[in-house]
Order: structure tokens, then sequence, then C-alpha cells
């Protein structure tokens, strides 16, 4: 019977693999680095290897593997083609496909961020939900959203790509996509440090422990913990731009929770705290209680998701 | 063999009747008054007796009938109770399970603003698509989301309450829900009225065919088309908060199309055409290109997407 499945989550600089049991038990968890050479086409016969290698490694046959899943940093269609993945090198690739016919084995392919929001669903701080709205602040911000158990991919693969929300249009720096006012523009790790920039600038007569040359995610919220005065006014920035985006989404979907998720979120219950205040005064009546916690599975987010991802296609 | 199916939209005034075959022709249309005695108390067996006397009618037999949707001006949860809707004087009721015992036909329950949606994605604009949002431009903005071919409700029926997003929260004048800068306050047919009243206020040496007290949502678009100055300056406001918002929620669930519904609606392809064009400006790239349409069912989407809904269970 099958009761192993892989999960893979594809990185521009390392792949990372776990092997699971179908009730999401990890039995093994291993890296190996992405291949970039030759437009990228080393990297599906790497992870074709690297699979038979780990099935050889522990006497698993074909037929107790239900599947396997993969995440890819690119929009990827519903029967598992990729469009266009940049950080891969790639041009439009049929993941799904190739590995399939390497390993002979189903599998199935998402978006890395929405088969993270799948993962944070099964095993980390979704657990128990099926609907959710993931948010992973990084040096950009994504997300994945997730409706009666299953990734919202979208139309062109732009589901849940809500760092590209354009929250304020007017605004005269332009996003890397292009558009001005991007939520990333504001919430990710590099948008907080130019807010901070520019609050320090203001408060010159403010006392301040932020040292400019020294300003990260992590040094803000660390003064802002320690009840830094201008540390308050960044993080109230912030929080204010993605408690608003967060009322505005639940008006779509109306999740059972929001995971919060990244680097960024490492910062915890007060970022938490503050980000929810926001979202509290902001939401439509009906959704004002709608729990925001912290992403629980790090960066195995992505190998859970995967694995979960086959499981369910196999079901 | 089951190859009817009644759709039902309940309102404040009247409740609408459909009778269908499964491919979603309609046989026969009727209506009948809302009776808000006794706490809307006569409302259900006034739909159970209506069917009854249309199966005996057209000699239908139990048998034959493959299900009844009915669709209700308030928040449903997924097995078909109202948690309140205020215009049938209702607090929680089982409208499923009432309804199903007095016909013992099974019956599905959903929100008529979601209904409707259903009933566009079915048989109106958003034909042949699976994913889509309707926003529905009356006194109020109210909205439904599909994905997948199903409905979001939401995990407190909010699903689709995309009039509510608050776009807008500095702006000085709550809205019924009680927040403030809500969509719906800058794009119902009373908030066009509102920006109409500003910017004839504000255009005191500007020619325009608007007569104060005589400004509608009509007349405005109809101006509009002429090209008055003023209208210019209202439908590019309307325009722009309704095609910045879509812009936001399609970087939630990426839909394949957008339909545009209500009475506001009405004013056709030149008002389209003026929220595409704000649409494409803030849309991520990979969404740019997303079909705006017209509604195409009118008051009849909801006994539409009842009947869809109904069906869909019975499959």
């Amino acid at each position: 019977m099958a009761e192993y499945i892989f999960g893979v989550d594809i990185g521009g600089t390392s792949i990372k693999f776990g092997l699971f049991l179908t009730d999401g038990t990890v039995l093994d968890r291993w890296e190996v680095n992405t291949r970039l050479e030759n437009n990228g086409t080393e990297i599906i016969p790497d992870v074709a290897k690297s699979i038979q290698n780990k099935m050889y490694e522990k006497k698993l046959k074909k037929e107790e593997i239900a599947g396997v899943g993969v995440g890819v940093p690119g929009p990827v269609t519903e029967n598992g083609e990729v469009i266009v993945a940049v950080n891969l090198h790639w041009g439009h690739t049929k993941v799904a496909k190739d590995l399939e016919k390497l390993l002979n084995i189903p599998v199935k392919a998402g978006n890395d961020a929405n088969v993270a929001a799948l993962g944070e669903m099964w095993k980390g701080g979704g657990r128990g939900t099926k609907n959710l709205i993931m948010v992973t602040l990084g040096t950009g911000v994504g997300g994945g959203i997730i409706v009666d158990g299953k990734i919202v991919a979208g139309a062109h693969g732009a589901g849940g790509e809500i760092g590209h929300a354009s929250v304020e249009p007017d605004f005269p720096i332009a996003c890397n996509c292009g558009n001005h006012g991007c939520l990333e523009q504001f919430t990710s790790a590099t948008g907080i440090v130019r807010i901070a920039k520019e609050e320090i600038a203001k408060a010159e007569n403010t006392k301040t422990v932020l040292i400019e040359n020294e300003i990260s995610a992590k040094s803000i919220f660390d003064a802002y913990k320690e009840g830094d005065e201008v540390s308050k006014k960044i993080v109230n920035q912030f929080a204010r731009y993605l408690g608003k985006a967060l009322a505005i989404f639940a008006c779509v979907i109306d999740p059972e929770i929001f995971v919060i998720g990244g680097g960024v979120s490492k910062a915890g219950q007060p970022l938490l705290r503050a980000v929810e205040q926001y979202y509290r005064k902001f939401a439509f009546k009906s959704c004002k209680e709608t729990p925001l916690v912290q992403a629980k599975l790090g960066n195995d987010a992505g190998i859970y998701g995967a694995a979960k991802l086959a499981l369910d296609a196999a079901r």
C-alpha cells in the first residue's frame, strides 16, 4: 500500500526534500544544491536522482510512494506546467510531466508560496482550518490563498500575489513589478527599512536607539520591543499598511485565519499584535475576530505543502 | 430520473421562482409577495406551497425533482442556516432543513449575492468560466466570489462582501456598516450621487447638464456619454475607486473574469471601459488583461444561481 510521499521545494540556491508518511510524519529531510547551468535543465533530473537514491537507501518500492509534490518559484498551471521561473533560469517547463516520466510516480507541482500556505494549513500555524490567507514577509511579500483545503492558483497563476496589491498607487517609487505603491513596498524587510530611514530623518530631535547604517527589520522590532519612540512610529506605519490590506482581503474570501510567515515575522507577538490592532479596526464587522497567527514551519513549509499537494492528488 | 430543479430567490418584497431543466433551460418563472408578518415565519411555508402548487400544475413527481436551491439576503452557513436576515425579519433560521422537511426534496441555501454570482457563471456574463468575481452596483455594493465553480461563502458568511472593503479608512463619513471609507460609499448608486454633488459644488463655472436636485446614477452616466465635463470628473472618480479595488481583489484570487451587475451597471459599455482603464493601470502584470463584462441575467441571476446550487449538490 502507498504510504510514503516526497515533498520537494525547489529554490534558486538549494532544493529541499522531505520524506513523509501520509499522516504528515516527516521521516527524513535533506537538501542538494540547485544547478542553474544549461538553463536549469539539470534541475529536474537532479530531483529525480535524489529521490531515487533515497528510495534505494530506505528500500522503498515505487508502489509504496503515493506521489511526489513539488514547489517552484514561479507561476504554475493546474496541470503542473511552469510558465517562467526566473530564479531557476527556466522558461516554459512541464515540471510535473517531466519528473513523472523520470520517476514513474505521480507528480503534482505548485507555486512555492502557495504550496507553503498549504503546508501551514496541514501541519503549521493554520492546522485544523481549511480556509486561510498566508502572508510571507521577507525581502518581498508573498502569499498563498487556501479555500476549502485547496490552493487558489488563479487564472494566470497570480492567486495569492498579495505583495503586489497596489495599495498606494500614487506612491512615487516604482515596485520591482513596475507598478507603484504595492503592499511589499511598505511591509517587506526592505520596505520597513525604507520607512525607518524616512522616520529617522523626520525625527531629528527624538532620541532613538536605531543607528541609520545598521537598520534592519530585526533591529527595528528589537527597538520597538524596548519602547523606542521612533521605532514605534515605524512599526505603526508598517502595521497600518498590513492591517488595512488584510481587512480588504478578508472581504474577498473571509478566511478562518491569517498565517504570517517569512523572516520579518520572527519579530513574533509584538508584530502580530500591532498588525492585529489595525486589522480589527478596518475589518468588516463579521470578520473582525479572525485570528492572526505566526507561521510555524519556517523554511520547511514548502516540503510539507508539496507533500500535502501530492497526497490530495492521490486520494 | 430527476430532471427538474427549482431556483428560489427570497427578497424583502417578493420571492422569485424558476423551474429549470438540469441543463439550465428555464421552463417557468413566477413570483409571490414576501409576507413579513410573524417575524417572517410565513416565508418558508409560502415557498413550499408555491413549489407544491407548481408541481401539481405541471404534473411533476417528487422523484423528478433533483433539488431546490434558495438564495437569502443574509449570511448563510455551509449547511444552509441563516444567521440573520434583517430584510426578512429573520433571526437564526434553518432554511434548508425547514424547507426540506416541508417538501421532502433536497434543499440547498446560499447568500443571495453569492448565488447570483453562481447564476452569472452558469448562464450569464461569466458563462464558460469557473473562477470569477461578481460586483453588484446597486443602492449598496454587493459581490460574490466563485472559485473552481463553487461559491466562496467564507468563515463568517462574509465571502464576497467587497462593498465593505475599507478602501479609504480616513474618509470622514461612516458607512452603514459602521466602518469608514467602504467601497460602496464611492461606487454604489448613492455613492456616485454624493460624489456628483461634491463635484458640482466645486465646478461652479463649468457648464454642466446635470441639475442638482435630479441627479441619479443614470443621469450622470447619460451626461457622461454626451461628453459633459463635470460628469467626466464624477465618472472618473467612481471608476478609479472601483478599478483600484478590483486590482487589489485580483491579487487575492486572480479570477478569469469580472462580472459587473446591478442597477448602476445598466450604464453599460462606457462605464465598463472607464473602470477597465483604471483596473488595467493598477493590476499586477499577470492579471492586467482579465476581462470586465456586464452581467446578463439581471434580476433572474438569483433563480439561475439557486438552481445551479441545488444541481451541484445533487451531483
